[in-house]
């Protein structure tokens, strides 16, 4: 099931989206909580007709550094033998067609395409065998990053925590096997990024042990799994998509802060 | 004024702490949000009657690293020429009394005693002068730290954001300079770390310009700006205790993680 968050003449809800073809997707608003209980209300929207929202009310966003090889190389860094993480705040979420705001602190921004686990349950310490009672789906990140501001300052909250850094979207894939698929990221069409989620060094369930061993996860949670080689800039004007096989395309123009 | 946040008979509200000896110590009850309007109910509960929590409902807490000489020294480093930044998880705070769960995947826990600044107003991009504004009040913290997995691991999710790594309290202090304070930390009673604000390298108005740069930063969310020298390790049977002039004292025992 592909699960949306969106606003619609002012209202918040999530729904089920459905259908095959671009142009005729509806979502299906959904009554109570998609982590626990929830019905389809059979009130149908065309797609077209939603704002797409970040696909989770989020709490707080984890994010695995130099989880591919050929990303860690590409920045000249040693593959570290453990995962390493950071968080982004849930300040810096955007849905699929909002806008990426450039900030005026940096003069490089970098797009890092990432497969994204949304967290469906609340849980400490979850054991590797358990790992696949947790996860309530999958959707497409990209984890945008200040390269400059992060070379310069020793911890990357506001290289990596500025307002619209984390887009999401476009919705959650609740069934999917995410152990071996294509990631790409376009920038104004051009491929810049294309990796297979098989590479990471870390594996998602490897992931969820190491951070749920420290910490309380909760339902909306993110885990950002790492970005394959080819990050690259992005400038004022292009239009940035990650797309994931069997997820979909988040797509996101990027513009000055007003 | 100073504003808590706690528990009573299951329910959990905000209140103005009245009084100045400590065992006559009461809350009045607020009707509204202390960050906008507000009354004081009237309805005075002594304040040992309640369990006092994290004074804030967080939504991010952004910790400033390296802000006190002394302690950059300590710890070997050098003193950065810029602040940088950092964030907990609101899933690690705790408020005074509660205790701090020693947890399995470290063997070297340090507090660090820390004055916080908890943001009243939803801002960005904060001009220096309009600081003040912006500012609710003041509280202690301690940024309890593994320091092994700290030294180990490049970014410091998991070092310093582990279940209640985050003591906060015991309450907001709303009316204070916050420029000249002595900041304490004991341990089992003896003195451990002693430092005023005023050696702070950057002011909090430079962190709260440097940060909100960057990132919109709502009511609740909170700042910490440093530790003074003298940081060391916490064992499981400590009671830890960060007294901050003009505020008051938030004790923390540390127990084995169940």
């Amino acid at each position: 099931m592909r699960i949306a968050r969106f606003s619609i003449d002012g209202n918040v809800a999530f729904g089920a989206v459905e259908g095959d073809k671009p142009d005729e997707l509806v979502v299906d608003i959904i009554k109570g909580s998609p982590y626990g209980d929830f019905e389809l209300s059979g009130v149908k929207v065309p797609l077209s007709k939603v704002r797409l929202l970040a696909p989770v009310i989020g709490h707080k966003i984890v994010a695995f550094g130099r989880n591919y090889a050929g990303h860690a190389e590409e920045l000249g860094n040693e593959v570290p033998d453990a995962p390493f993480a950071f968080f982004k705040p849930a300040t810096s979420m955007i849905g699929s067609g909002d806008a990426i705001q450039y900030p005026p602190f940096s003069e490089e921004l970098h797009h890092e395409a990432e497969l994204a686990v949304v967290i469906g349950r609340m849980c400490r310490e979850v054991p590797r065998e358990r790992v696949k009672d947790v996860v309530f789906g999958y959707t497409c990140a990209n984890d945008v990053t200040a390269r400059d501001v992060q070379q310069r300052e020793k911890q990357w909250a506001r290289a990596k925590g500025f307002d619209t850094s984390c887009p999401l979207g476009p919705w959650v894939e609740t069934e999917l096997d995410p152990s071996d698929l294509t990631i790409q990221c376009t920038v104004n069409g051009r491929q810049r990024q294309l990796g297979r989620t098989s590479q990471m060094i870390h594996s998602i369930e490897d992931l969820v042990v190491n951070i749920s061993e420290a910490m309380t996860l909760l339902p909306g949670d993110v885990i950002l799994t790492g970005t394959p080689e080819g990050v690259g800039p992005l400038t004022v004007g292009d239009e940035v998509a990650v797309t994931i096989e069997g997820i979909g395309t988040l797509t996101n123009k990027v513009i000055k802060r007003g």
